[in-house]
């Protein structure tokens, strides 16, 4: 089975990154583009019968940074 | 409105990134993680009107390097 999980920057928490691609948009001609945010996504192949709860364990302990990003599971 | 582009490296791709929090979540006992791959997601804030025409535009030519990633555009 797998499970997906969202990592994004928490509101406020400035986005370097984020920023950066819509400096690039904007110099490659896109206009219109205000704002910008970069998070990621991790795809994780997991055992059978692995719970949700398991995978937000995982989020808290390792994937995300809780103090300022944070994070949405999706099982698939 | 928003839109949302998702960017992971293509199957076959080496992911050490991925690999790394594979290997770290075992170290913290989470057993049963088969593998993991990591990407990116965008997140844009565009102006009314902009089609989804124009975000796959900003992936081949920024967003996603097309020779080893794959994309994916979701309108919000």
């Amino acid at each position: 089975m797998k499970a997906r999980v969202f990592v994004m920057l928490k509101n406020g928490v400035l986005d370097p990154q984020g920023e950066a691609v819509r400096h690039a948009l904007g110099s490659l001609g896109f206009d219109g583009v205000e704002g910008v945010r970069q998070g990621k996504v991790i795809e994780l192949d997991l055992a059978e019968g692995t719970s949700e709860a398991t995978v937000t364990e995982m989020c808290e302990k390792l994937l995300a940074n809780t103090v300022i990003e944070s994070y949405r599971v999706e099982m698939l």
